[in-house]
């Protein structure tokens, strides 16, 4: 049996995988190297290879992906219908949830434009201040990122919200969970609006011009899901004409965003080019390698997996 | 009796002070309007008016200042000595450890070179991340603003050590508490060292060459005390030869930072004009007059005042 891995993974984590399947031919290569051939002829392949080399091979039997996101993987004709896909769920959630949680307080604390003030050199005033301690903020998609995200806030002192697609029970360090349908209501009250929704046809636009419009104009609007659940104009509007007071945005659609495009030039749009997942922070590669080695181990054993995605939704099933 | 008032007060705030003490004068300027006499006939003055015009008048009971920082006013000939000092420690408290904790979460993250990035529309990657649940926090100063700091960090999951001067008894919210003289050994020991000492003889130059080379390479320095306490060539160079992750301040010696001086320029340098403080965050000044308030009742009263200064020290007594 072969067993792809596109990962930059050390000694230590190959080790890991390959105690997984004792006896498999492990080839490790950059997404990039990885051939058409040795993509064809795996059995099991670690990491995001390019969506258009899979070819629906029905000799592939677990596609396991290193991110959470899993739009590319869920079009008909990547993946064949035999085929199942894992994504990584749970291992950016430390990751991206403090990278949100930091660009949300630096905005609150103007730092941005104290930043571009430095760069002029200027010791100046950028006015007035807002605290997390006193904020309520709304969390739209409770993953584990999102739950991560609403327990750091909390952690310092905020009211957290929190807004699920279904099921809202209690969650942990959670004061609040509601469902989708009642997002336009719970709008108006948020201080600070946080979305880690996944790129699916349902989420596509969802922070439309008329929920902005909903939002305080002292609100900020964090994205750390996907580019697309945003009216990326209506909200350039919105930071423009003062109808909202910052934004924080780690995804954009499309990305990379085009150099002329207006996101760039905003003061009060804090821009990061989608690096708040990705293996910046060392222990993210730990947890997917450790997913990964489970799920090895699964297919290997006939067993369930874990992370399973679930070709209609591009949820966990 | 006249009472001078140098702050920004409300009329609501102004109601606060005059019914401390009924039948006074009381008299708004702000501080820089406040003339000679003004102030040489108040037998109270709230706000910081510039301490070379008190000129040490026997008639003045209460100097109430709105900063927390009292170097200005302890100097010889500022005060008649049966002048009672009172700062505004406490007011600032929650404003100047969330600024603080802001910056030194924005540097764990790269914020501020994505910053850079974002003026140049470059969708680049500032690499590796750090997180404040993995880091071990050193607070020197554990006065309001160094405590409300420590338990920001404790919060989102830090460890979190504390220095005094005196007194390591523990702190609610601080895993230890260790005395000044303790410092050197603990050096090594910190991810995120964050200093809010006031500007006092016995702290001038505490952050020397030596005590910077006892950090981690991989450390965060954070300054929201007062600029004097830091060797500032040495922080410089730190930051430059690579033995120093990334420093954030909030004050500089002298302020404002002159336009050339190579603080401005460095990358890993993130650099605010000392306004974590000042009535950015609004509940600033409604903590200020109640001090002031307060002050003004124990004045009349003939009650000891809160928050009075030892000139000797420049701490709260």
């Amino acid at each position: 049996m072969q067993i792809l891995v596109v990962l930059p993974v050390t000694e230590l984590q190959k080790k890991q995988l390959e105690n997984a399947a004792p006896g498999a031919a492990f080839l490790y290569r950059s997404p990039k190297d990885a051939t058409a051939e040795e993509i064809s002829q795996s059995r099991i392949i670690v990491g995001n290879v390019p969506a258009d080399r899979i070819r629906a091979s029905e000799n592939l039997l677990l596609m396991q992906l290193n991110s959470a996101g899993t739009d590319a993987y869920i079009r008909p004709g990547v993946l064949h219908p035999s085929t199942k896909l894992a994504n990584a769920t749970g291992a950016y959630s430390k990751a991206v949830a403090e990278h949100l949680f930091a660009m949300g307080i630096a905005l609150q604390k103007n730092l941005p434009l104290y930043r571009d003030m430095q760069q002029q050199h200027v010791w100046g005033d950028a006015g007035r201040v807002t605290s997390m301690a006193d904020a309520t903020v709304l969390v739209v998609g409770m993953g584990d990122i999102g739950t991560n995200f609403a327990r750091l806030c909390k952690g310092v002192g905020a009211k957290t919200i929190g807004v699920r697609r279904r099921y809202a029970d209690p969650v942990e360090g959670v004061d609040e969970v509601h469902l989708t349908e009642d997002l336009d209501a719970l709008l108006p009250r948020a201080d600070v609006i946080a979305s880690f929704l996944p790129g699916t046809g349902a989420t596509k636009g969802i922070f439309s011009r008329e929920r902005f419009a909903l939002m305080k104009p002292s609100a900020i609007f964090l994205n750390g899901g996907r580019g697309n659940a945003v009216d990326q104009d209506a909200l350039a509007d919105a930071l423009q004409n003062g109808r909202l007071f910052a934004a924080g945005l780690d995804v954009t659609d499309p990305e990379p965003l085009p150099a002329d495009h207006i996101f760039w030039t905003l003061p009060n749009l804090f821009l990061t080019p989608h690096i708040s997942g990705g293996f910046h922070l060392p222990e993210t590669l730990d947890r997917i390698v450790a997913i990964a080695a489970r799920n090895i181990m699964h297919v290997v054993n006939g067993e369930p997996i874990e992370n399973e995605v679930d070709f209609e939704t591009g949820y966990r099933k």
